[in-house]
């Protein structure tokens, strides 16, 4: 039986990021459409304190990778972050569904009662065991991100609707 | 050692749902303090065919009551969903907590392999085992509702943070 921690995270990431990956694909589409300047979306925010839609979806991709990765016992990849264009931030998500594909089964072999520290060495350190760090934390965080583009867009016009959100399931 | 399912599903609602009676906590503490007609709020959308701050929290306890309610092989509870004000939108989320408080871990027992059907007889009815019912179907249904009613009170000035979202953990 494959470890319950493995499909309890990367089935989760790679629908969500494939639902993100269409809804922006369909953001850019409209932005051609209706000859609206792409960073008029790529920038836009929900209030001037919160992250732009580059960064949420950027963010999002972080924690599908670092969850995923921590979980797995392997080294969480440096990215720089420095999407743009609608065209880099879906090569973005390219590029994280083909980090967390390449992790196996195998390597989650035990994550549940794995430690994990969650910025170590810091006033915020907080130790979860796998389980609690992937449905109390690491979850939770991705679906924020991933929800927060959507709603970004929405508030946009863009006609997307939940179903785009969910993905192939 | 408990159900896998039980310690994937309930908890996860019982800490979002106790961030989101904080948050909703906080707006209505804003509406009082800046003389703001507390319906301002209760009504908000964030694009006029998107469903207001009051739905979406009624959407975000059903989905936390029907998902438990059917993992755990219980009958899933009707509500009338006619909150209107803050102070019933936190009875609703009391209510909610009560519900998914009395579902014991022994009844998620074998809950992984359980079949559910949903929308059983019509053109979109789906079958699910219940793990996968819970991480592709249920999770992110109930996560977007959470992080909407966030996004909308957020994107409406209310001086809440990601640390209200994420409840106690």
């Amino acid at each position: 039986m494959t470890d319950t921690i493995y499909t309890s995270s990367i089935p989760v990431f790679k629908q969500m990021l494939g639902g993100l990956a269409a809804i922006l694909a369909k953001a850019e589409a409209h932005a051609a459409e209706k000859n609206i300047e792409p960073t008029a979306l790529t920038q836009a925010r929900l209030f001037p304190d919160m992250f732009p839609l580059r960064r949420q979806v950027q963010i999002a991709c972080d924690f599908a990778r670092g969850v995923s990765a921590r979980l797995a016992g392997a080294e969480v990849p440096k990215y720089d972050d420095d999407e743009q264009t609608f065209a880099e931030l879906r090569d973005l998500i390219a590029r994280t569904l083909g980090f967390i594909d390449g992790l196996t089964p195998a390597q989650f072999a035990g994550s549940a009662q794995r430690e994990i520290v969650t910025r170590p060495g810091t006033p915020k350190e907080r130790r979860f065991d796998g389980q609690s760090y992937l449905l109390s934390y690491g979850l939770p965080q991705f679906f924020f991100h991933v929800t927060t583009a959507y709603a970004l867009l929405r508030h946009n016009g863009i006609e997307i609707g939940k179903r785009d959100y969910m993905g192939q399931y």
